[in-house]
């Protein structure tokens, strides 16, 4: 069989460094270009990256140059995938689309197109059936945050919601590598996050909603949310509390959750694992420092219900299920949708 | 005028070195007898301490030796301050006051005892009255994080209030100075604090409750409560929903809360901030970092309305408006009520 | 008496913001004016700061509109302080001077000009005589880690010293607010500070040099420095191990540490602190959490002597000692010599 | 051929968790038993154990029952392997080998005892000798320090040295999990550890001496050493000083260190780093985020010569190199030196 030959855009940021680690050893994706914006394309990957994953640079792309992101230069890829900053991703990634380029990407403009699915693959790798018939493929995966709180949403909805609040408690990293200075965070918790709190209810209702003819339709949430910056550096932690309009049982909730794995019917997805949702007896579980680790899986904990109001917690790892390793995961769908 | 002579239990722990620097220059109470129990009692307290306030001990405390948590040790003071550990304030605080000996007390045991008042002083400084008539007086003051989250309740709840939910995120502090290790709240946050569910709700309820016939009876509160660990020094942030019966008018709500100065009739609360409740505009306020200064404010921003639904978020210093702070206004507004 | 009317040129960073706070009630020295660089100048203080010192703005400066650092806006003042970036302040500076304004600078251009003096005012004061003729001063104070360092060194160097050698961990804020990213310092260690290594001995050969002939001669002293980056917010720590030629007696020295008070004999010195040496027999101070509080203090420790090797560690407040206080406490010092 | 059985003493610290890691999928080495003290023995591993560990605690030890630490629980084993700490070392593993049990051990005591080596493999494995006739084999590892800071100093003292200054900036991990709390060390350094400074330079110079006779006989270093506590989780730093009696060629040196590679002769070293000594030439290496991921190498940087003296700069992890990797290694390497 033949690889799938994808580049990178945005690949020395802190997302396309982790996306290069989930490509480095992939059995049927070939990661043979990354690329950068103009002053850092044409030099070598190693000497124009700060590279901030734990260990080294893998060897096979020290020495690729960086190439720019126009079209031309990725005429010969099957798929871009994106790492782009929003400012960047937005001319950029149309440009390669109106060029006939398939792009998947992670950067935030365009989500909310009715016309370009937003995949978080185990909630909606169905709304990917739209594009059977585009001759380009333009996908979005959500924001890090909508990715992992939305990932228990379908197994809730299943009931009757009345109403979701939702409290994130939201790291570092997620602003990117220099995204919040030392002086800023340390010992802080700064209780806003710009944009963050409409975009994740927008984000989880398209993510949740319909998809006919060649759109997604949204589906209605009455979802409040709070975004705060907290001082860990990867884990994306959120306190749930959901009213139900009538009783649920939590016992049979829980279940449903561990036996959420829509993707199961697939094989050879590398990035799906086996259990995307995690249920936490444990009184003080999830934690950043261990339940970030295995970095697709979401896991949640503290499950209570009283009079109808249901309390949980939710971690994932904001670079991986919430970014580069998503990206990934569509793609590997998409193959097995044979979509490619 | 006589100054009130007091002594200290728990001198030696993070909140009894908080209360230290409180009474260092006090006009009116002086601290006479620092206490600490067995092993250390005799010894200098200079020596028995492991001094963490910023700066160093005020030299005239330096070299007092530690009394004993003994009555005959207490005999000789108008007050006993107490800032023990749970654990062991429960007998020995008990034993003072059958021994005659007046105690305002941080710690937990008996604070939901009915025939005690339990005291933030700008909510509920008119339960003190039920001590009138006792001859020896035993006040408590709440658990550090109720004490800071009820500060903007009694605004709140003259509207007519449907259910509150409340998230707490706390510091590290507030689990005493050797309660969590580096290795284990460093880059990490514990969704899980033992006993803090239930305590704030209930503490709360009686703080706002009425004070009749020499008995405090709760005001039933419909609040659900989420506390976390964060690796942040000082400063308990909550992000409160509440939801309403019926439509509010924000602005209204904020101008009561700024003009929320219940203790403004009394003089020479050396401890009473001007404006107990900062109402902040700022889309990025409240942050531990600027808004723990003034250990006695609590800060709220973050304010947003809809459906009936308020948002907002609030911060306070768990070490000053959570514990060793309230004590001494406590024993302050008391003696401008004329209970000492 | 009248006040001596100052600017401040960087007001908005971080030692312009730890300048403000000290001059705040200042008894003879009067903040009249604050500016910034372009884009910032017209506008409120407040408005176009990002506080981050403790508390709030005073009040007083909140509201005063931001000057332009260029001389017309500082031809009313008696002195201009500057806590400029090293990149802005080279032309800014210089500008002044030639148009007859008096400046006391923090920032790195010209610091090594022997026609300017470099002043750390206990170790040589007495530099500023060369000014007495001119008409406009121009007044350096050393970088933060050379002006903490060499405060025990006229005591050591007044012995036969072979070689020094000197391990700085500095913190953070020595970067500026904005110098580091939490991504990039939060549980590391950055064994290197662009051009600090070089900075420090020649400063400090500088300030304890010999002023004659209206020019300072440096003294030549064998140091060598490694500087490393810690996580820590204030205070810049060193390990210092010298050798010396010949035995000394350790309790002499430190005894002479202790007495090194050279601007006793001056009054109204509101930014000298009485020792400007601390001592510690304690086997573990001093630490940036306690011995950074009174800020201009420089903490040593831990000495130890052996084979001619002295051993010991020193701590200063990077923003105090390190930057605003000195510049404060030079033209305190100015005046007290009759040089204003 | 068939595996070497181990026993774990110690199962359930930060460093017994480490080794349980590194031993899950040993090619040769099985752990069987895993032991803690009187109170968890009996217990399942995974009900006693507080795990730290990114990750879950692997299947297979889930749920052993921990053994006493008693010599008849430990008859059946090849090894026991020590991460006990050093209180409770000293009996246990005396008693062990008093009853004929092999012991490799990590903790303190008995380290200085001429008769036991004291090995960090590449440095001194050939030490191992002496133990060739004896029944009962009893094998210290060096202090967590003492085994990064001395990799590099086999190739130094190729050259003729006079004297050795080093100043080791140390994680907090090395003081255990429960080693400091969080108020005492976050933004803070503490310049001073236990023991440590005196630890170092007996125990390195014990590894580069001469095994004769059946005793380890040291070798006389010139040693000083400044120890502090700095605010990171896992990774001790070395800033070394070394002046040597003639001049040196700093090429060559390290040239030498890239090429220290001792253990090449032997195969299957599981856990040896095919380069033990890694030389980093760009300015702001080593890192403890990057450089302590594979936690057997010993990274270098910041070579600079002058006047006779070099300076450098060491960084290894302390929970690998500096313990449970040791262990392990030493363990391999007896086996392939046929003394097991």
């Amino acid at each position: 069989m033949d690889k799938i030959k994808v580049s990178l855009l945005g690949s020395t940021g802190i997302v396309g460094q982790k996306m290069i680690k989930i490509l480095e050893n992939h059995p049927y994706i070939d990661l043979v270009k990354v690329s950068a914006s103009a002053p850092k394309a044409g030099k070598e990957y190693e000497k124009s990256v700060s590279w901030v994953e734990p260990g080294s640079i893998p060897e096979k792309y020290k020495n690729l140059k960086l190439v720019s992101t126009d079209p031309q230069d990725h005429k010969d890829v099957d798929y871009v995938l994106s790492a782009l900053p929003p400012e960047a991703a937005e001319e950029i990634e149309l440009k390669l689309v109106k060029n006939g380029i398939n792009v998947i990407s992670n950067a935030s403009p365009y989500r909310m197109d009715k016309n370009i699915p937003l995949i978080d693959p185990e909630l909606n790798y169905d709304h990917l059936n739209i594009l059977e018939d585009r001759n380009t493929k333009f996908v979005k995966n959500p924001n890090c945050t909508s990715s992992i709180m939305a990932m228990p949403l379908k197994t809730i909805l299943s009931s009757d919601v009345k109403s979701i609040s939702l409290v994130s408690m939201q790291a570092v990293s997620g602003a990117g590598y220099n995204g919040l200075s030392y002086m800023a965070i340390d010992d802080n918790i700064i209780p806003y996050i710009h944009g963050e709190e409409e975009k994740i209810p927008a984000e989880i209702s398209k993510m949740l909603g319909m998809a006919n003819n060649n759109e997604i339709k949204s589906r209605p949430i009455n979802m409040s949310v709070t975004s705060v910056r907290v001082p860990v550096k990867v884990g994306h932690m959120g306190v749930m509390n959901v009213e139900f309009n009538k009783k649920i049982d939590l016992d049979e909730l829980k279940n449903d959750m561990r036996n959420f794995k829509p993707l199961s019917k697939f094989n050879d997805l590398y990035n799906a694992p086996e259990n995307p949702l995690i249920v936490h007896e444990e009184e003080d579980r999830p934690q950043n420092k261990m339940d970030t680790v295995n970095g697709m899986e979401v896991h949640t904990g503290r499950f209570s219900y009283k009079d109808n109001t249901l309390r949980f917690v939710i971690l994932g790892n904001n670079l991986v299920r919430g970014a580069a390793g998503i990206t990934v995961l569509t793609l590997e769908t998409m193959k097995q949708m044979k979509l490619i």
